[in-house]
């Protein structure tokens, strides 16, 4: 009879200090964790940094930082989160995202294969959004201070020739539409931090958006601006482009897409839903002989099924406002948020 | 007499959640602590991502998350140090450093006047590596959920042509070389959070080595790698690049320069000066002919006036190995770093 008697193997179920060293555990974190899902030949080259190909191209660079709380809500994670928040970020200046960084902040304590789900979901979220995350960094810190995870990513598009959609494009009589129903993502994360339960559960939107804008960018020549209404919502949103065009906007707001469910949840938290954050969603700006056809587009696209025509930008102004058209006529001035509805909500 | 009664006016002085909401308290944040150092003509646009100009050459890109503690230390803060650490990433890839992200995650109660002390030495650290703070993010946790402020940076540099200083280039007979003297960053950083008083300081060596790298490419067309001893230390970089390019390494250590202070520091705290992090020296590795004018090169630069030859690259090995040559003939292997030595030393 054959009796094996394997060397005990060390085998950590959640984070020490050390995987944050530099040596040896940090190596060996990186290749259980992170190295299987992001795979790629730039990846694997373990380089200080990673090498792109050449493109002889303008490109859009962007940064965000996620802390979201909790990690896992309903219909995704910070992990999907992360990816999608900045691949948005890139398509919002017109180009087409290629190359992501993640740089991890992760607590002493926290579980592994909690944060193996999170890697696996940031590999599927590259995938659908034709990214690669080609280099990274992690970092480890005491308990008490961090919490769990937090996630920057950073990432380059390619901008094609001709494509300005800075926030100061608009004009007077341009259209202004959203692609998708609003305040999910923010409702989505409250309702799972509160603990509440709703008859319809609400999900969060966040999804990455190259369907549309590539739709748009297509059917759309003259379209003058793409942003994600995220931190802050719509209303945040819309004041700052209206400040810097120095333009006053008016929106109406039975057109505006919301779900029931959101509504509700919105209602009894007492939280406006103009002001809720949004993950899978655009606020697009086109002049009024391309609305139709731009509409049209966003709603043969992949989450663009629940688009509208929101409302209008008005005449130039020394002091922009926006404005909400109410059911009977009257309307009132929504400003950007003041304080904060939602903390860590992305 | 003329009395005027001015307003009072809500004048914070530390981060409160909602400077993270991504409203007018955000943008307000931004102004006054951000916006007046990082000020160029691309971050001025507010744009969700910043628009690089066309450039038709392969770029580095590259990230690092900054969580030393503290924040300040002899020498630097986590501002120059965020800065430093990513251009000489790029650096190490042969680039030339461009462009940076900067992300924040500040805890509340943070003091905003010390933020603001980390913005300008951000600012002065690019300043004089010439690259511009383009893009951004701010996030703002609760108290106890960070420590004081965590920052990203993510960089993008322009590399010329045939260049290529992966770590799997090292040949047998390759002279090893270091910039400067080891293990001043992880003791400055250690001496200040440990209340140690030396009679000479230590000062941490966080800097930007753009003229070491540029003095290296012209005088040595051989240069095989590029590579900063940050966490792990010398010991870790030297163990990565040998299993990188399967060769066994040899180095000195009588020839590897440590100052004084640095090394009682060392001696006192029970640490190993080739596992402690460097934030402002490089490893080169060049062929033999090379060797000479190339220390000649460093030596000349700013930073480089401690460089030294410490080794060179024994055989292939299936097995890669690191000796260290010990003052009577002997050798000791030296590992990659196993535990954790120094936790958040950058």
């Amino acid at each position: 009879m054959n009796i094996s008697c394997p060397a005990p193997q060390r085998s950590t179920s959640t984070i020490e200090m050390a995987h944050g060293g530099g040596g040896a555990m940090t190596a060996r974190l990186i290749e259980r964790v992170f190295a299987p899902y992001f795979k790629n030949p730039i990846l694997d080259k373990r380089h200080d940094g990673a090498i792109l190909p050449a493109c002889d191209a303008r490109l859009a660079f962007s940064t965000d930082t996620f802390v979201v709380n909790p990690l896992f809500f309903p219909g995704g994670n910070i992990g999907d989160l992360a990816v999608n928040g900045t691949v948005n970020d890139l398509l919002c200046c017109g180009a087409t995202p290629r190359y992501l960084s993640a740089g991890f902040v992760i607590e002493e304590g926290t579980d592994i294969e909690m944060l193996e789900a999170i890697a696996k979901t940031m590999a599927e979220a590259a995938r659908e959004a034709e990214v690669e995350i080609v280099t990274g960094d992690t970092k480890v810190v005491e308990r008490g201070r961090c919490d769990g995870v937090y996630i920057n990513t950073s990432g380059v598009g390619i901008l094609p020739p001709d494509i300005d959609l800075g926030p100061d494009n608009l004009k007077p009589d341009d259209v202004i539409m959203i692609t998708g129903s609003i305040a999910n993502h923010g409702m989505a994360v409250m309702s799972k931090r509160e603990g509440l339960d709703f008859e319809s559960p609400i999900t969060s939107d966040t999804a990455s958006l190259g369907d549309i804008t590539h739709a748009l960018l297509s059917v759309a020549p003259g379209l003058r601006v793409l942003r994600d209404p995220t931190r802050g919502g719509l209303s945040s949103t819309l004041n700052e482009l209206a400040e810097a065009s120095c333009v006053d906007i008016e929106i109406d707001e039975q057109s505006i897409p919301i779900r029931v469910a959101t509504a509700s949840a919105c209602d009894l938290l007492g939280l406006d839903p103009l002001y809720v954050a949004n993950e899978g969603i655009m606020i697009a700006v086109v002049p009024p002989d391309e609305a139709e056809t731009a509409l049209a587009a966003i709603r043969r696209s992949a989450h663009g099924s629940d688009a509208a025509i929101i409302g209008r930008v008005l005449a130039r102004s020394a002091t922009p406002e926006v404005w909400l058209k109410l059911p009977f006529g009257n309307r009132r001035l929504i400003e950007m948020m003041s304080g904060e509805q939602l903390p860590r909500i992305c």
